[in-house]
């Protein structure tokens, strides 16, 4: 068998972000961990990680990362079957990552009977839709949301549905830049909000018009942030319908042009042999999803 | 004079997180800015960067894209005086450091108005309110807002107020745990959220009642998605008045103990030689902020 206090040290270090927090949670000295990853080094014969800050896995040491991650969640379903080996009664951790629209509208809504009936405590990591998946691949989470349908080696993906956007800005904002009506052309002219590098939203918003090339945008890289933005008159963006059906009530918020949205479908993704709970946790979000989500084809 | 075109990849590097995306907004092969940054190392006589993923600044690194900043907005004034030497007429693109809290309430409607008449495009980065000068310090950004009074060297941080939070949770969640009222110690026992390692807030109010050690918490490092998982019932957490009004109102959200806020200072940091621009700024944040932030002493 391998040696897991060293794993649990790599695990630790990674998960907390450096060595000195690491060595709070093991409660083992700074020194201590350190020697546990030289130690762990030796036994691979290459190094375990990259010492930059945060510390990141090297190729082995995602691979590494990605055994210990199914090796817990096995142990959570072995210690529901025999009670005794339950070590701390501490609640399971899950570490997870998705979307930061997902988690500004239906992630709690959808999880939180889940997570108080199996006292599990989420740990959750904001990616944009297109990059979680490098954080299931690198093994540092247990399950993704994001927009890719294809999973990592060793796990599996499921449809959820997917999230309505629509292009909105601020009355005050298409009085100013479009007063006498919103037109494609104008609209590559006058700032827009990106989310972040990865987020290609506005950008394929535009091409469906017609514009292609650059566009001027703030970035912001906050689903909240956004919407205050967007209401702040800032710039004109592609918002999740339903973060915002209280600002387009009120009229706070204004479709650009009306009847075009665009539809980003979403996915679980979750380890194959992850154990009994992310399979309990898959069957929730699949039966739960459809509530926000719109169905896609 | 330095040779600005080294200075300016490297920036690139640093600012589009590699080495790819650099190459396309400076409009040159990926090898061209290589050779760039291995040109600025032969001239400094050490590496100024960490080739990770996204590349990291090193030490000297850091010093160099502090100076770039600053030039660029001492530019920016030059070519206000002298419009002629204004190159493309690309609005200017601010880059910022603030707390998710401050982005997802009271920034962008202090900031709108400036943003559009200065013709500003806003580069945000989102960092907790005890790391947010780090960026300052690694030059990555012009300004920052954070909780720390102390300026790093060369910088200037103005007090703007308080953020006000008070502890929620569902009503569902207190009557699920507290059936007889909340106390402190059965608050400890119950699980928090937490935004992130560096979000002491919730530990803070523990210690206030007289609560020390570790409890069980969530990890959401997402403004808005904090709110939904407290009202959602996954966990009491601290959340800033302002943002949740609505639900405060509704009673969606109630406060555990009343009458126990925490008020939390935020300052803005901005560098001494920073141009007009970053000087009309904080004159506008100081006379703004005051309408969403309570005074502290």
């Amino acid at each position: 068998m391998f040696d897991y206090k060293l794993l649990a040290a790599l695990a630790a270090v990674i998960e907390q972000a450096g060595f000195e927090r690491a060595a709070q949670v093991l409660g083992l000295s700074q020194s201590a961990v350190s020697q546990r990853i030289k130690l762990l080094e030796a036994r691979v014969g290459q190094p375990v990680l990259m010492r930059v800050t945060p510390p990141a896995p090297t190729e082995i040491g995602r691979r590494l990362l990605n055994h210990v991650q199914q090796v817990r969640l096995l142990e959570r379903d072995l210690q529901g079957q025999v009670p005794a080996l339950d070590e701390g009664g501490l609640p399971e951790r899950l570490r997870i990552a998705l979307n930061a629209d997902s988690l500004a509208t239906w992630w709690a809504a959808a999880v939180g009977d889940f997570c108080a009936s199996h006292r599990v405590l989420l740990d959750l990591v904001v990616e944009d839709q297109d990059v979680g998946l490098k954080r299931m691949r690198a093994g540092e989470v247990a399950g993704c949301v994001c927009a890719s349908a294809k999973p990592v080696a060793g796990a599996r993906s499921v449809a959820l549905g997917a999230m309505r956007y629509r292009a909105l800005a601020s009355p005050a904002f298409i009085a100013r830049h479009f007063p006498t009506g919103v037109s494609a052309a104008a609209l590559a002219q006058v700032p827009a909000i990106v989310f972040g590098p990865d987020d290609l939203l506005q950008h394929r918003y535009l091409v469906a018009l017609g514009v292609e090339g650059g566009f001027l945008h703030h970035l912001c890289p906050s689903s909240e942030g956004f919407v205050r933005l967007t209401a702040g008159g800032l710039g004109w963006g592609l918002v999740p319908e339903q973060q915002v059906q209280g600002e387009l009530a009120r009229g706070e918020l204004v479709e650009l042009l009306p009847g075009r949205p665009i539809d980003v479908p979403l996915y679980w993704h979750h380890w194959r042999n992850g154990g009994e709970l992310l399979t309990e946790l898959t069957r929730q979000l699949t039966r739960a999803a459809g509530r926000w989500l719109v169905p896609f084809s």
